[in-house]
């Protein structure tokens, strides 16, 4: 039996094919409050001006500004304080020569005003309060309309509702929105060796670890996954199942069953549901066999049954897909440099990606490998917040080397109070 | 009236008397698929080695080293093929002198063998393969254990359970897991000015932003957040609405009303509650007023009403609390080196925390600051991925200066494909 000849592409070339594929899901309407990290589908215009009216930005008093004129520390100036005005609420008093209205922050400027003395530039006194310098016309006074004007387009279809976009829509009193639906997904381990959490555990089974995996890198970003049931090597049952799971996702996971085995069944099975196969071979280690696949709106992605590839092909092909999906502008991981704190020096064809840790310090970020050449590679990701980077070449990588690392793992970064 | 004088203290320190005063929450037992994103309350133990038997890490044949002595490309040594496993089962068969078995990745090793050949390394033939190179005892085995024991510790206590976490329990049939609590929070907020969603929107109010943007910030850190009635500046009603969260959450955090003026009454509610202060002034800009207390396992949140100083309050106090609350070893922001990309001249008596857009380049991290001056507060918190952070002094800083940024919203860092 001969083995199948596949020709391997480099990594970002394997992204940028998948990427060029995919197209973003249908609009629909949510509410803001279940909006948060969808993509929005419309411009979102200013209801009103902001300030809605001329207010005060702190505490203080409103005067009129001419009345101030000549003030300075040998000639202080008097004012009389005629009303009192909180947030809220609005004056009915119209400013006459030396008086002043007692204003909190964010309350409308009384008429007759035009400038606002902060408590801390006066002396005040039983009459009123004193001021030892002038102020200008418009001084401490927030414009109507000087953030924004009614009608202005304030955010930016495309833009990701994050918590600033919910205060936006709030401000403007929007209470539904127009976004870009999320992709869900199907996941289908497959391999005969896999049992379930609650299965026994026979000679030659392992647990079925990659599905679970998968799962929670889903839900950790917010997309909806269905686990699919473990599928026994056996190409009928596959072919049945992922077809099934077309029909019910946008996107298929498999994990497993996608080498040159012999009951690696999955490039027959995207034969056999005409599927394009956009590449079967990457120029990475581990996870070079990882496969992805399009068919009509469905994207498939055979991603490798060993953890660490598995891990690597979610995070390298499969969430930037779920990000054009839904439509977001950035749908690539966020790679940056950092100093290899420990040797590794074995040299490679293909670009290695080895589960790390980054500790961002005052002095830079530095990357431990999670794991040592032996170790569970489970484990491993368990302890990983990015995946180190190391380019195909002659040589290896010695500690102080500065290399790239994909960060995945937001919540786990260790940091210093680095302030 | 005289203006109450508060001293502040740095941000760093600020941040330091709230962690110090934190307690981690009790501990329950969840199912592990709705474990994502707390912290281990137990270490974690292998329940079997692994690998769980001697097994193959490649497809090929398992042979008898001995049987592979003295093969080269001058002396082929043939192999005849007497069984095939797949992953999941197991041979019956024993391999005698120059007998091999066709073995698949992840199936275990068949008695009498102790090499697997890798099919690159072999020529089919008719009768078999032949190869042209000796193997080692072990050569290309994955041993029983070697990754890991029964009842090795595989994790820590402490941990955050992340995709790879849930991977390593489902590897090991865990189907519960012991965490660490998760805080809720409540979030009041203050102001006469303020209204809600669906009321009319008299003169001098504004609707209430900063409650759904805080709700929000939790939600995006799953973290359940009760949003209360917003509150007018009325003492009684303040006292009576924050002794009621606190005795339905931990955190509380009320907006609005933390300042010196005439209706700020946080102050006041901090007093008749018994709170203790830990400080009332901080060493910043926007939010100098920002206000932490706490009362028995209660943290009471003061933050500012003016939107960009709530959106830093949150990020610098309340989410390092959160963190620590559910006994996270990683409580403090990621803060990294980035190069401004535009000038800020104004120099400050305090930091200066400027929202901002980092955009991670092949040539490394730039910035933007996301609102200029007069532009909406709040559309430039939708804008921005992080806060850039400006030391006090006497001068400011120029387009090209290297300056901190503390990373925000890990969903919208702008990235090319840095590969």
């Amino acid at each position: 039996m001969a083995v199948e000849m596949r020709t391997p592409i480099p990594v970002k070339e394997a992204i940028e094919r998948v990427i060029k594929i995919v197209k973003h899901k249908e609009v629909s309407t949510l509410p803001i409050e279940q909006s948060l990290n969808s993509i929005l589908a419309e411009d979102v215009k200013a209801t009103y001006d902001i300030p809605r009216f001329d207010k005060s930005p702190y505490d203080g008093f409103a005067i009129n500004s001419k009345d101030s004129q000549g003030a300075n520390g040998n000639n202080r100036i008097q004012f009389k304080v005629i009303d009192h005005i909180g947030a809220g609420t609005a004056s009915d008093v119209t400013i006459k020569n030396g008086e002043a209205v007692r204003i909190m922050t964010g309350a409308p400027i009384p008429n007759g005003a035009d400038a606002v003395v902060m408590f801390e530039q006066t002396t005040e006194n039983e009459k009123g309060f004193t001021i030892r310098k002038s102020f200008k016309q418009g001084e401490n006074i927030a414009f109507k309309g000087e953030e924004c004007k009614e009608n202005d387009i304030v955010l930016n279809k495309g833009k990701l509702i994050n918590s600033g976009v919910i205060a936006v829509l709030a401000t403007f009193g929007y209470q539904n929105v127009k976004v870009y639906q999320k992709p869900t997904v199907a996941i289908i381990a497959t391999g005969s060796e896999l049992v379930g959490p609650n299965e026994p555990l026979e000679p030659g089974n392992i647990r079925n670890s990659n599905g679970p995996m998968i799962e929670s890198l889903c839900r950790g970003i917010n997309i909806e996954a269905t686990t699919y049931q473990i599928q026994e090597d056996n190409l009928k049952g596959c072919i049945d199942i992922v077809e099934k799971a077309m029909s019910e996702h946008d996107i298929v996971i498999t994990t497993g069953g996608v080498s040159v085995g012999d009951f690696d069944y999955l490039p027959k099975v995207y034969e056999a549901i005409g599927a394009n196969v956009l590449f079967n071979k990457v120029q990475m280690r581990p996870g070079s066999v990882t496969t992805v696949a399009y068919k009509d709106h469905n994207i498939l992605f055979g991603l490798s049954g060993n953890p660490s590839a598995c891990y690597s092909g979610f995070q390298l092909f499969t969430k930037p897909t779920i990000q054009k999906m839904m439509a977001a502008q950035e749908v690539y991981p966020v790679i940056i440099d950092a100093i290899l704190a420990e040797d590794f020096k074995k040299a490679n064809p293909f670009t290695r990606f080895i589960r790390g840790k980054a500790h961002f310090t005052n002095e830079g970020v530095y990357l431990e490998p999670s794991g040592s050449n032996k170790s569970n590679a489970i484990v491993a990701i368990a302890n990983s917040n990015g995946m180190i980077i190391l380019p195909s070449g002659t040589r290896g990588y010695a500690k102080g080397d500065t290399v790239k690392v994909l960060l995945t793992d937001h919540l786990s970064y260790e940091s210093e109070l680095n302030l």
